[in-house]
């Protein structure tokens, strides 16, 4: 595979989780937290947090638990990249936009660039803080602004041609927020979110 | 555990992600498909496939392959509920407008029937082809229109109250679309959706 000497996906995903929660935990002027908080914070065991924690090298013998600004420092050190990647997304309609919006200025490490519509209304303007551009200059502007990661919230009906331009223009990672699966290179990292499986997850196990 | 004699959640997922498969395969006008089609287009192995579908009681002997309506049919028994399941979404800014547009139609087993904002304006109105309430008249709405699933996608400051207040309301299942960690009862199904988390991902597999 083409991303071998990297950690397994699950436990990527629980590290962004941990970090988002000590983010929060900061935030309301909490200090250390013991990885029995931590674990009922996520709906897992105290074994899998201390496992996943002392997977990335990080330790403390601390009475109070673990230094939460050092523990989010040290996942930043394993989960981000040193130099920040830059993203773009592709359609900015209600979806695209809410997206643009939520992620603006989470995350230092990950800036969402430029943002690409087919609806001139949108183009050259500057839409939920980033700038809009035709679907047309995406393979130049992906260069330009030396961005490695789309996000498609087109049209299901243009998410296969999305996904194709994206790749010959370089990208390295997609993000797929709509319901057509993607044929990817291999070397290109590809997330889908299904929001209808996720909703239809719910369903399945609330019905009777 | 209040879930016990259902499918693990990940056959769920992936039952649900061949029927939206299927159901692109049937618009596209195929009638058949093999197991290792519908593996490649999901990039799992067709053993994977054919125990999951063997899982849920179907079996093709056709050499053509499975029965492309027969098996989204199968899938539906298994998934959908008989009578169907009322669904509100809080909070009807950009994300949840887009999740509501996106829905729309998509699976007549799960219908959205009402949004709640605290928005004067969109109060008493449609939006996305649904009625909006004030958030005040939950419990009330939740009743009256036999709800059983929400979908939050409120500001992350009142995520955790809207939770609170779907769960008083009776609500058995919730999709949550903040960053926020909700606590729910045992008897309450809780699936989070989060989108940063998903990025961070994608960036940690791009980065070099």
């Amino acid at each position: 595979m083409a991303f071998e000497g990297k950690l397994p996906e699950k436990a990527v995903e629980r590290l962004s989780e941990y970090r988002r929660t000590l983010l929060n935990c900061l935030n309301e002027g909490k200090t250390h937290i013991y990885s029995h908080e931590l674990a009922r914070l996520h709906n897992i065991t105290a074994v899998q947090v201390r496992r996943d924690i002392m997977f990335i090298g990080y330790t403390s013998a601390q009475r109070k638990g673990y230094d939460i600004k050092d523990l989010i420092n040290a996942i930043g050190r394993v989960l981000d990249s040193d130099t920040g990647l830059n993203v773009c997304i592709v359609g900015i309609g209600n979806l695209g936009t809410a997206i643009t919006a939520y992620f603006s200025g989470k995350r230092s490490k990950l800036n969402i660039v430029a943002a690409f519509d087919v609806d001139e209304a949108k183009i050259n303007r500057i839409i939920a803080g980033v700038p809009c551009y035709h679907v047309s200059r995406m393979a130049e502007i992906i260069k330009e602004k030396d961005i490695s990661i789309g996000i498609i919230t087109v049209q299901a009906d243009y998410a296969t041609e999305t996904a194709n331009n994206l790749v010959a223009a370089g990208i390295r990672g997609i993000l797929n927020f709509t319901s057509v699966p993607l044929k990817v290179p291999d070397n290109v990292y590809l997330e889908n979110s299904d929001m209808i499986t996720l909703l239809e997850k719910v369903a399945y196990y609330v019905k009777p």
